[in-house]
């Protein structure tokens, strides 16, 4: 478990007790904390767990199996202390989205061999440290892709809500679908759902409110807050029961769940079954990893601890292996019941065993109760789970901050959408690479001069500073790299071409933090194009570690000027007496 | 044709009098410079398209078809006075790998398709102006690519100098092909290659040389010996017309080559052939085009003028889709003929005109001549002209200056050679950008202090400066963004960690150009996680253009410590006296 403050160094211990060392400290007062969390994450979990399993398109029960045993795998290998694992809102629908093309019988033996290569993918980049990969999957994507999928999901649930049947991966074929069947719409289904939507979102905004008017200690009304949805299905299946909906046909209801624990066997399918669920189950792993991972480090930093992204792998890849061969199919951490067991007090990964267990008995005896619970009812869970989601807010922020991250943002937002949940963050990943590499291209390259009377020189375009004629200095503020290089060569020549009577052309170097080899043949250039043309070339404020590199080459014999430690000692050797104090015209805007 | 020396800005004008400005100057003089590298051009150009026809197993005729009306659509598109397009060595073994595998009969239609796909493609590039693109091919590919390709060049001919049948498109397969057809070695075939190799390679090495002794100028000297290709040619036409090799069955030779001009129609094949034409396509057009416009720089660079990428690549597409409907396969521009032509004195694209009308001259009458041409001869010119193309030399330097630029260059020579000339352009396309992109996962970010008596701050661990225990400064050597947000996020925590008595972090952001939102994010946890351990965070140095971006975000506000301008600002507002003075231990490296 691994959970270190920041302000202290780790100390080096042998795997064993890294993972397992804090059950030293543990005692009877720490369980009681981990029993209570447990038992408020199983009361959130039940209804989940049924809730997403229709939204992947799958059996009632498939969504308690995966809560059951896959929680046992991630205590073992995971290294959160707080996330609970299990079904979740993304990742079911991705897995509905990968199936719902498969014909019925074989969906539910495909959803548990894509939660098996989703695992094993995760374990190799696990063993293979690769966990730093995941800086590649940027916030911005994040959150908009969190965003696109809850808005994606709530579309798809709106099916439940008017009883009628939909399908399609993107929200215009989902829109067009609930549209064209919009007339068939029940209304005992619209009723039950709209009221659910309304009780759990009135619950959601008012109850923690209230009850801390009525002196309800903060954390302690958020926390019941959170505990009314499963208030709500007793309610719902009582008025199920109480007329009968299970017999009805127009109604539709969750409907018999076969008792007892999963069955445990290896799932198998054909080789091009298998063929068509690998890309799948990359995006899946790619998602599940980035999701868990934001939520336990999110959480881990909360309690100035850490978390280690390999063994997060670990733990991913052995609980969704396991989540395959009982039955289930892929899970990942998930954000909501995590939060409410680190709010409820949960300390160690106790809880998750704890919670395996109840949910263990939720299906061996709980089951024939669940029967009679709406699907609407299940619909409005997730709509008003989903809304929660929604933060238009951050991407707005975003867009005002950098427009290339609001780009790559509302780019990833737009391909969840219109494309399917499952091109989002391959947009996102591409996108902001790319974007972040183009950025690079066209490197900003100021002339600067002296801050009148100091040893600082500015950009000459935004500061009033001193420059001449005869000596300039142009700033490289970028590492200079083969897809850059030829820009630098252009920029030199237009400079060269704008200043009759240079005679001597300073590079300032301070943000150059590479020079490759490509960069080198174009300074190469450039210093044989300036000495044809009598101008000398130097560098100034050179990082040592570029300097060092470039003894390596033969550039430095050929150079015609010099490199100057600091710009202000290039131009105290440089610059010719009669033409300083020629000040730029421009004002200072900071 | 657009070439202005760089030190001059260029002047505004219609696209047709830039393309066709210098007709103005166009006079007699000219035209005799002209006329005379176009003879030059042409006897190098007759050998070298038999030979290069024969590479991309095809027949001998296409070599001068493409050598014809190709030429007449670069000189109406293309940027460079100098470059000559056609055949080459390169292209055409990448077309032969491509239609190796192809039924002989459809095999030269299919490389007239191929044609025109890389056609479009180049031209669909230049009209897109996607001549940028090729800044993302690093020196170090391009000269490891070239050197790869020509060794495997050497090798794919040696079984015309043995006399035998031999295939394959790795290294491996085609030495083992030859090993095992070696006891049917055919010994005329062996004399003849190893003759006119072994002349061609000395007349290479010193007939220049003797030359100059004998008081002939340098260049004319250099000139005439690159002429002898074609005097090799002829002897060896006159031995195999003497001993009637023709009508042996044993010696290989060129054989009835149809006369006359190539016929015009446009190509078709069928949709699947379409399909698997058209990623070899996109490599040819990427190999093209960077070879074409590295030669076309290189010549352009000699005469202090450039040439513009995008009609670069409006140029090269116009000539292959023309080479595609004249019955020819890919073509683009001629390093060893443009070299030629430049050194000739060959002044304007008028030579490219002259040549196409030599070489439809050739096609008419000359074809019975060059049918008693012994391949052997052919592979004797090709092995001799890939030779000058090896350059281990530069491989070495690239490898000493700088490994990452290394290890891309040897990744794609390997590429090369054991996975096929197909792959190596990709490889190292694909490598140079991970690995720039992985330079930039752990930035360099050395603690730095003072040079005593200066206002310079150096890296405490290289140079002996002043530093103290209780304002610490974090040089940050590059671009905070998404993919090292993180890894910032560690450094502090390592640095606090290590720092006790530490109560302000200054981040020194000199070489930061850019901080995106997800490093902001970063920026704001650890202002955070520093409040909460009762450590100000500061920033000195700060480009104007990343602290302006700052200002929209509402970071600032709960910044915990100030912005100075510089560094020295910063120490001189918080260091504390007592503690100044106590010097690192380290040594000035510099």
């Amino acid at each position: 478990m691994e959970e270190s403050s920041t302000t202290l160094p780790k100390p080096r211990k042998s795997a064993l007790a890294r993972q397992w060392g804090w059950l030293r400290g543990y005692n009877g007062r720490v369980f009681t904390e981990d029993l209570v969390a447990a038992i408020i994450v199983t009361i959130l979990l039940v209804p989940q767990s049924l809730a997403y399993a229709l939204l992947a398109g799958l059996p009632p029960q498939v969504g308690i199996y995966v809560s059951i045993f896959p929680l046992l795998a991630y205590a073992a290998f995971g290294s959160s202390r707080y996330l609970n694992v299990g079904p979740t809102a993304v990742i079911s629908l991705m897995t509905a989205v990968c199936i719902a093309t498969l014909p019925e019988g074989t969906r539910l033996v495909s959803a548990a061999v894509l939660a098996v290569i989703t695992g094993v993918i995760l374990l190799v980049a696990g063993i293979l440290k690769a966990g730093f990969l995941m800086n590649f999957v940027s916030r911005p994507v994040v959150s908009a892709y969190i965003t696109g999928a809850a808005l994606l999901i709530i579309f798809s649930q709106l099916k439940h809500i008017f009883g009628i049947t939909a399908s399609g991966n993107t929200v215009f074929a989902l829109l067009g679908d609930i549209k064209s069947n919009l007339p068939n719409t029940n209304k005992a289904a619209l009723w039950i759902g709209l009221s659910a939507i309304a009780i759990l979102w009135l619950i959601k905004r008012y109850l923690a409110y209230g009850l801390v008017k009525l002196h309800v200690k903060s954390r302690k009304a958020k926390l019941i807050a959170r505990m009314t949805p499963i208030l709500v299905v007793a309610i719902f299946i009582g008025i199920s029961a109480y007329f009968g909906l299970a017999d009805r046909s127009d109604v539709r209801v969750v409907g018999r769940i076969p008792a007892g624990l999963p069955p445990l066997n290896v799932p198998m399918v054909s080789m091009p079954e298998f063929k068509a669920l690998l890309v799948p189950a990359i995006v899946i792993a790619i998602v599940a990893f980035v999701d868990s991972t934001s939520t336990a480090q999110e959480l881990a930093a909360r309690a100035r601890g850490r978390i280690d992204s390999n063994k997060e792998l670990l733990g991913l890849g052995a609980s969704n292996v396991v989540a395959g061969i009982t039955g289930g199919y892929p899970i990942n951490g998930s954000m909501s019941r995590s939060a409410v067991n680190f709010s409820a007090g949960g300390q160690t990964q106790i809880v998750g065993l704890l919670v395996a267990g109840f949910m263990a008995l939720t299906a061996v005896f709980l089951t024939p109760i669940l029967q009679a619970l709406p699907l609407a009812v299940l619909a409005a869970l997730i709509i008003v789970a989903c809304f929660s989601l929604l933060d238009f807010r951050s991407l707005w922020r975003t867009w005002v901050y950098s427009r290339a991250d609001g780009i790559t943002a509302l780019a990833t937002f737009l391909a969840v959408l219109l494309l399917g949940v499952q091109w989002g963050v391959l947009a996102g990943v591409v996108l902001a690479m790319a974007l972040h590499i183009n950025s690079t291209l066209q490197p900003h390259m100021p002339l600067v001069g002296r801050f009148p009377g100091t040893e600082h020189y500015r950009d000459a375009a935004r500061f009033n500073v001193e420059t001449n004629d005869v000596v300039k200095t142009l700033r490289i503020d970028e590492s200079l790299y083969y897809a850059n290089a030829r820009f630098l060569e252009d920029k030199v020549a237009q400079v060269v071409a704008e200043s009759p009577n240079m005679t001597d052309l300073v590079l300032m170097c301070t943000a150059v933090n590479r020079i490759d080899a490509s960069a080198l043949s174009s300074l190469e250039e450039i210093n044989k194009r300036l000495k044809s043309a009598d101008i000398r070339l130097h560098f100034s404020d050179m990082q040592s570690r570029v300097k060092e590199r470039l003894f390596r080459s033969s550039f430095l014999d050929r150079l015609t000027g010099q490199i100057f430690l600091s710009q202000h000692e290039a131009m105290e050797e440089l610059g010719p007496e009669p033409d300083w104090n020629q000040l730029s015209d421009h004002v200072d805007i900071h």
